[in-house]
């Protein structure tokens, strides 16, 4: 690979304009602001790549930018995204989020460590690798959507669709960072997600509070629901929803032991003292990674602006996130919660789903993470943390695990690269040797 | 009082236009619009009266118009305000709110029931009195505010101050109306109020939702206090605080049994199956008059827009709104559920209180009620419903009780007269008819 790296060095200048390119161009999914643009850059990179490479409509939705290059036994499939966070709080960030500043050997830009650097690393190792080593020992496939930031709406039916296209024999995930020790990360799944909404009514329009003697109030209503789906320890008491939780197995457990979980200086950032229950070390981690939970994202009712308004609201709203463990399907939640909750005479709340996703999970001795796992080795010289599974979502089942194929998520980023925040930045050193990841990937796993 | 209702039907066009003239001028409290310009009309209006009238100065707020004309044995204290709800939603009105309509016997316009109608009433009550009656039989003494729709913030400290002006030996306080079966009504007092905040504090900012396995939830935190406060059968659970909860006496369970209550109506415009606990007739009365309430009027976090945004809030609010019934006093409330959370492990939750104010009660037999009652028979042909206490708030206390003056209430509106509401309305039948009563309670009361 000695011809790889002299490559990357040698075009690394370019490889820093190609990137400030993608990142200049704003593709904010949130807000449906240039997606198209992006989409078309993305193509023009793979096909300027010598990529057979097309857009792949999706209903109401920006395209799929789909691309195919190199042959051999083995295919790798790689998802990435276009779509960025939405830059807000604009008045925190140094630079402008769309004009991307190089400062003291980081590179600044919204979107440039999710997932604009990973997409452009992974184009860029292919590209030396053809340059220096030959033909690729395997075929690359890309799927690279443009809606991951609002929750991926589109590809699990765009997977339905085209699961043709998608079969491969290992899949390089999006994003992953080094941890605060500098250690490289590797993940081998994600919790699945159900979001949904309760709602509960009243009278028919907002009243004097004086009427609450008498007429009921939804926003108790709520709170009483509520109050029966998770007791103050963080146990979930949804009707047997804890029994499809799987305890992890020994593996696993020894995955957990071996992480080092940085949970003072997690703390401190985020300005607790403690943990849920007081946990810490790898029973914070068990719970963080192997537990679902019940999250009020939301809550509204009523007058909540500044001072006092006397009224008895019609209606009350909260937005629940449950993220779920492998055995806990979405639509199960859905219907475990609707009975529990007629169980206890709370048939009159409103359930409303807004969108669920499975978990996936990647056995620890697939091929594709064996692969991974040594040019981790070869190229940071230490072995990678392996996650079990990230705490987040994302489609990573439709894509991968439903066709049968092993997924890990690895990445350019670091401890501080503020992914969906202000002063979003990755490093110049960890984007070269991501790139040289990707090349050392593609030889292990080709051959 | 032959030649009183003559005047008054002589002078009805020009007591009218005088109504348009007040109701045109805004003065609305909660934005601070108008306010001066209003109390000058008030000021100018009662010195054409003859009334001896000053603008005495609030800190940080509209003046109170005080006002004394005349002299005997009795001094009557009529209590009004000025100030108006802001007219929101303007779409829903069918005239502009600041440009009186007559249409249909019935005059239209922000403020025109609640409670310019009464304060000029009131007025023109004396002026008819005067110029066919002769001069007045008592003293009577006015005092108007600014700033009732926003809680009455400077009339405590104002009575306080002002006490030895304040002295009488019976008020008539602000408004009232017929119920829904044409009967006139007066009412004796009202409920105190204790308005404040719950606030739960998390992580120093908001998180993506998939840390909530470890990172505690302020949203969480309020619905397991909430759910403390008070059951699913709207019994309130605040350690302590029904203990000071007085039974009605048996004159006072008479004077429910005497008002024709209409349920069903309520109900049907409410929207609502039932009345909390299913309760109905005398039972439902006595509940709305002589309970506290304690009322989520708002709860607010994380994300409450359209849509799923998978956030860990770091902050949640509640304001929660105590009615109060008599020896209930707010400062009392506040202790309460303080010492209520600190025991249950909630010391961590805040209390924030906003503003409150002592329930108010007049005895059925002072010399005012008798007068009011009597007024009422001959001038309406029946007599009034009574209640004993209203299920509102307002600055009575401060202003009468606590001087040793009884108080009661009562006014020019109807079951349709829409306050605080689009198309506020007032019939001018109720509005001459109100001019005739206060005109005959006068007499009643000062001889």
């Amino acid at each position: 690979m000695e011809k790889f790296n002299t490559y990357v060095e040698a075009n690394a200048e370019r490889f820093i304009e190609e990137l400030k390119e993608f990142c200049r161009q704003p593709s904010i999914a949130a807000q449906g602001i240039g997606l198209e643009e992006m989409a078309e850059l993305v193509r023009a990179r793979l096909d300027k790549l010598g990529a057979e490479v097309r857009l792949i409509p999706v209903d109401d939705g920006p395209p799929v930018v789909y691309g195919e290059l190199g042959d051999g036994q083995r295919t790798l499939l790689i998802y990435d995204h276009y779509d960025v966070q939405p830059p807000d709080p604009l008045d925190l960030w140094e630079f402008e989020p769309f004009d991307p500043q190089v400062r003291e050997g980081k590179i600044y830009a919204r979107g440039v460590a999710d997932n604009k650097g990973n997409l452009l690393a992974r184009v860029q190792a292919v590209e030396a690798y053809r340059a220096t080593l030959g033909e690729l020992p395997l075929k690359v496939k890309w799927v690279i959507e443009g809606e991951e930031e609002v929750g991926s709406p589109h590809l699990a039916s765009f997977a339905a669709e085209h699961a043709a296209l998608l079969t491969a024999d290992g899949c390089l995930w999006e994003a992953g960072q080094k941890d605060e020790s500098e250690r490289p990360t590797i993940s081998l799944g994600l919790k699945g997600i159900m979001y949904l909404e309760l709602k509960a009514h009243g009278a028919k329009s907002d009243l004097h509070s004086a009427l609450a003697t008498i007429v009921p109030n939804p926003a108790w209503r709520l709170v009483w629901a509520l109050s029966t789906l998770k007791d103050e320890n963080d146990n979930i008491l949804v009707d047997g929803l804890m029994d499809h939780v799987a305890e992890p197995t020994a593996a696993e457990m020894g995955m957990l032991a071996a992480i080092p979980f940085e949970e003072e200086k997690m703390r401190a950032r985020f300005g607790i003292p403690h943990f849920i229950r007081g946990l810490t070390g790898v029973e914070a981690l068990k719970k963080h990674l192997f537990e679902p939970t019940c999250t009020i994202c939301g809550f509204k009712a009523g007058y909540i602006e500044e001072g006092a308004k006397t009224v008895l609201p019609s209606t009350a709203m909260v937005k629940l996130d449950f993220r779920l463990v492998p055995n806990l399907e979405p639509d199960l939640v859905v219907r475990l919660l609707r009975q529990h909750l007629d169980r206890r005479g709370f048939a009159d709340i409103e359930v409303v789903p807004t969108h669920g996703g499975h978990s996936a999970k990647t056995p620890f001795d697939a091929p594709i993470v064996k692969a991974a796992i040594a040019a981790v080795h070869t190229v940071y010289g230490q072995d990678p943390v392996v996650y079990p599974l990230m705490a987040g979502s994302g489609p990573m089942y439709p894509l991968t695990q439903a066709l049968g194929t092993p997924a890990f998520s690895t990445g350019i980023g670091y401890a501080g690269s503020s992914a969906h925040a202000p002063n979003e930045n990755i490093r110049l050193k960890d984007y070269f040797e991501g790139i040289r990841f990707v090349g050392e990937l593609i030889r292990r796993f080709g051959t």
